[in-house]
């Protein structure tokens, strides 16, 4: 079956201000009608070992989303002319618990016909291990990208093991990802432990702290992530604190002393691998006083489509995922 | 054509921070299966004199709108066991025309199927007069029930005559309304001009100041319009200023020293009318800091939703209206 | 010299969020050309023991004047058909010192010519004694009419014995207003020091608590207040803490279960006394996010200034003080 | 052994926008000298259904009593001369585990001597089940005095049985209370479910809703309290929802059209009844952008800790509970 | 007629949180003492094709411009010494009517005597038009800097074709600018339409950027000014929107990656080119909740001010343009 | 004496969100168990020429300080294997005396045991001059390493002479600090007087300007500190105002165009002097809504300890200051 390639509407025809509530004003997600990438929302929080609110995350990304337009400057395409994309709406969670949510995610993804990209819209991130889960099962390991202020490696917190500070050592627990071929970007901060830093580094997984992406640059940074990702099956993780709270400070755990946004906006940019899934997280909108950190999130929601929109003219489209 | 009678989706299905945006998670409008009730926004806030924004309320009215059940307390009943109602989403305004503006919305609602009774939500309360015009014509003039602090009887405001300022001298102007039969409520404030006071006296409009229904209670008030009103085809237009700023300060222009929630709430609960259209406008969501105006205006719409229900259940679903 | 007769700039040729900043658009007071009244704004709170931030009170009470229209419902006169009114800007104060600030909004009221009534804008309730004085001088001992949560008679905090809590305690020692003319309305919460009932009631000051106030009513306050006031010279100082906090957050020292605005405004709207001066304090627009305590505050000043017009009407205007 | 008698650090001493957290600036809890009331807080909110936020409750509330002085003037007594109280800060909760988080409240309670009575703040109102758990072992069923807008009666959400909308059910189901001796006062908004409103009568607890409230009058509701509730071991559990959203916007489920914040309080402060705790929940200060909701929720705690106290004077200080 | 040299206000005498709403307290504007530079608000949004607001601009502007002193570090000279500056108020608009309120505008700037430069306080982007049309008639087409997110190149929007998103393309088409020698800097974000890039390119005016301008730097983009502005007769045109959010988030169409505020001041402070208008725009009070972008649009109309002033130096001022 | 070596509370015991306000949960100070560094709260703003609300500082910084982990990334220690530290709470201050505060925090620390260094949360800039009063009665004139947007050398404001913009001069006149030897860095913005930027190079002092730091970079202005400070007794003052406001909004005079937060915590991060004292000061919580105000100046607080503790390492700790 042929992916329909329907458009936003466009804001002649419906102002930003108004509207149907679906990212960039794209379509909703009608089975009948598949498409090659699909939007959804993962508005679960109970993961949070900080400041909550990230339930309220999709809501307010789409909301923020309608002021970005369909043809991107950098990459000089229309998305909808090089791909079909539609919104899933919000898959449902428990915010009790993590398990129920995070089946029920995988449930709703592995629902949909073979070969459809996801970007989840968070919600906290331990929400990522149910895309990996999925895309797992029928790509292997895969490579991950992954902008985050925290490598998020803890083992456990409060004797919980699945939460948004765990989220990647699941994710390598579970096998989900090749830590040789992933890599963290954006790292920074005060630690608790000296051997979290040292823990990254047993796994061989790379890791770009903010110190060096400050230092060398960020067209060094995508030399890393290609050579170190290629061509292989990739998944991209965005953590909004991986910038500067000036830019998101509506997120559960502010990092002071971050990148800009112009500097993370530009990786994504200059970004061409296979990428099979994606995710932003930690949009807090309570805490967004201002709605920067919407604006951003819808940014980075916006690159992780083109850069799956990319790969898909390449003629990926429709097949399934090796 | 037996309207479908659909119900909103349940909290236990979908958490009420998340899901689609339609008022209390009703069902979508569709042309193919029509509804006794419909709700829509009108997102216009081109006739503001004040301070603007009203166009960004129909989106946060809905949102705030998920906390609301479908069982009425007072009036005990289910909504949707009693009528069908749906969500008809924004229609098209253009921000810079009030002309083609309410152009706009008079086409979309000529559009519904004869006897489909609108609840629109604004935008600034210039809006009023689409459905006022698209109901007169097959009803006959209209009794107005008006909750607000200002009469919004000015003849003129920097030369425009259709804005939120003259919006109900339009109304009688046009003969959408009849003064004899219609009532305002909740006038206080200041004024430009002494003859605004006189004016509405000479209409036959009967006014009920704050002054007054501070004084006499809401049971007179409810007195008051059931003997203005009757049984006659009647339209109930809130502006969400009428009641104290301390309840509702997102709005444009608010006047201090009004009702509380709880007494507006409470007139609503008690109407007994046959209401054939209805609005809630002048919520400006920028400038409500709390939510608690984006709460209001949504019950408010929820208590003109059961009023139009209570009525259905009379017998006048589906009929065409006289 | 006869008062010049200055009305508002009309909203019709200035919309109200544009032009000149000075209290609801009056012109500003011009020593050639005097007023019967002038506003004044006093930016000082260097006499604040909790939460500042008064000092930015004045701007944000103009600026909220601003919707506020110069015919009066209740009182059925125009203001500035009735006397005359300009805004004399803002004194000049220091914000470390409240003796230097007292001395200078005295010397600036001391240069008006006799006779000239003055509303001044707080600023923190301190600045009250400068009015006091200055009127004193010429009238004798005011009977004040006090609205306020608290008492302010402390004798002194951190070793100071000027500022926001010990400004009546202080007016009673200078000999300003005389205790057994004065009565406090609006006290509650909760106290330091039990003798600060006592205090009160030793000095043969009436106090109305809130609690009473609920009681009783809004007819019965004006009574108390009319008996004990009578036709003496009179000064009217309005804490805008006297209001419960959610109709006026925004101020240094918010005390739960107060009553409404409507009760405050309701009770200025009732009155008929010899005011020959009056404030408004303890605006803090920092912690207004609504700007429902600068509209409050606002309509306050607006109250007071038709209390002493309502009077010039009597035969007062431009003569001496007695 | 005897209580110690500390008292409040005075503003004199160390100004309020100063020193140590501690509620009302009472003495830290110390095993060594324990008090007959303690406060703690209970900073969970893992068993919110819509918006969360209540683990940040205590800090706010705390920072608020800091402007709450040790007389009371409608009891017309000194806390500290009636009764020992100290603050014991937070207990150990985690927000992914409502098990964890009652599990560890109710072994802190455990260890403290018999008889201490509990001010808990919240923290969401799941975490009223752990005192009334406790208190239930040594006194039996409790009599309920429950301020709410929600009856809080579901049986589950999403599968949890424990949670902010289930634990009067549970405290039923636990036989923590004794229905008949009980009282929910407030109750008021939509219902999802027509059986909800049948269900508290069935159970045989008195339900005063918020309809009732306003007609009747506070001293009726005092007269039902005390009727039903009489001297009986007492737990009054105070949600602040139960106040319209205009007095404490800043909670997770608001209700519009409530009673002011000047009837709760006035019901607490007629209060007489033999209560042994208390809690007061559901305070979400990132909503609370003008900190009314934080004041309203430690004046709320403060009437609560002079119920107790007042108490505490006829004798019953330092026995054991019965 | 020479121009009085009038100085701002010193803090000494008026701290900045007080006194007359002027820019940078500078003497008002009076006829019969003409200065050479004027400061004027055009407080209009009616052309927002997103989020209104800007018509609290230039009120907001001014407010945050107190704080900016007349000696200017990089230029080493103080405003007042170096030409005649003062403010002339807000010039009447008309909300509903962008053809009234450029008219209007116009009307007042063509009152004022030959030569007189203006610095306006938008408002929206559409109020441009107005000054370039008044210039231009003196100088002809001028040589437009332009610092700005967007383009503002559409033909029409909903229809209407002098709006902010339009301005720059009617400035082309009524022959105000000279695209050869004009600039458009800091150009970024989405797009609509691919054609919108390639119109600049086909009207041969240079566009700058992010991307460039990140690359590049601040020196080259003032070559890159200079060389092609060169002493030609100049108007800049200064969108808050040009700077990154974090920056500036009170604006209606904010674009997340932009410049920040030092780069953009670095080029005002390296301009010298012969300025005879310039305005700030688009700066939305109501969305600034941090005080950021009023005061980003202050320091860029004081940057404005003394590019003005400098080149007054050169001997140009109170002669006539050419 | 030994200092005792406590540590923080681990996140592990109680979540971040909740336990009692120490900076970074460290331990309370207590006299008979000293610690090498103490953190000590300075609530005054007394001494703030344009808003106020620095009182409520050191509260806000300490909670903000609750995700900052005691494993420092680039000094490669734990703070409390290095050195002891413990916060001794807020000393008293009259918010209307800066004499009277001064003295209180000059007593204060002079009660500490020799050779304890202090890091001391403000408060307005004012506070500095106590910690600099007592620790150059030990060692003599200090090198002061001094980040802000401002050099705070007026002779007096509004004739006092201390305040927030005297206190350099203050220092400079009271030879509590050695110009010779003394930095400023980050200073930018507009000069009442030209004056300004001559005092400082006729004492000597070095000035490094925003411009300057963007030209030449972080590496250079660590050569300038080093080499201008060596070995020498140095003192650390950061004004958070040395950020651009995008970073740090909550301070009383913010200045456009200011450096990153990144490269602040650069400088602090590389900083190898002798270090006895340090504070932060001017944030304002009030004006902080997103909370990176605070976060900031908890970061830079943490930076200033482990700069006091990687000096402790070299065998100073515990012995008097020479």
């Amino acid at each position: 079956m042929v992916p329909s390639r329907q458009h936003p509407i466009a804001e002649r025809l419906m102002p930003r201000f108004s509207g149907e509530d679906t990212f960039m004003k794209l379509p909703r997600y009608r089975s009948e009608n598949p498409t090659s990438i699909i939007v959804a929302g993962a508005p679960f929080d109970g993961g949070t070992t900080y400041r909550p609110g990230a339930r309220m995350g999709p809501k307010a990304l789409r909301h923020a989303s309608w002021g970005l337009y369909p043809y991107h400057r950098q990459r000089a395409f229309f998305l909808t002319e090089r791909t079909s994309v539609s919104d899933a709406g919000d898959l449902f969670v428990n915010p009790m618990s993590v398990e129920n949510s995070l089946e029920s995610i995988v449930n709703a993804l592995d629902a949909l016909p073979i070969g459809t990209r996801v970007l989840l819209l968070g919600g906290d991130h331990s929400i990522s291990l149910a895309p990996l889960r999925v895309i797992r099962q029928k790509s292997g390991p895969l490579a991950l990208i992954h902008f985050d202020a925290h490598t998020d490696m803890w083992d456990e917190f409060w004797g919980s093991r699945y939460n948004h500070a765990t989220v990647i050592r699941r994710s390598v627990d579970e096998q989900l990802i090749d830590p040789a071929h992933s890599i963290q970007i954006g790292i920074r901060g005060s630690l608790d432990n000296s051997s979290e830093d040292h823990y990254g580094e047993e796994l061989g997984i790379t890791q770009i702290s903010t110190d060096h992406w400050m230092d060398r640059g960020t067209s060094w940074v995508l030399q890393q992530i290609h050579s170190r990702v290629g061509r292989r099956p990739a998944y991209i993780s965005c953590d909004i604190d991986v910038v500067d709270p000036a830019y998101a400070p509506g997120t559960g755990t502010p990092e002071a002393g971050g990148p800009t946004s112009y500097m993370v906006l530009s990786v994504l940019r200059g970004l061409h691998c296979h990428v099979l899934g994606a995710d932003v997280v930690e949009l807090a909108p309570d805490l967004d006083h201002t709605g920067n950190s919407a604006l951003f999130a819808a940014s980075l929601a916006y690159e992780l489509l083109f850069c799956m929109a990319a790969d898909d003219d390449s003629g990926i489209l429709n097949k399934e995922m090796t």
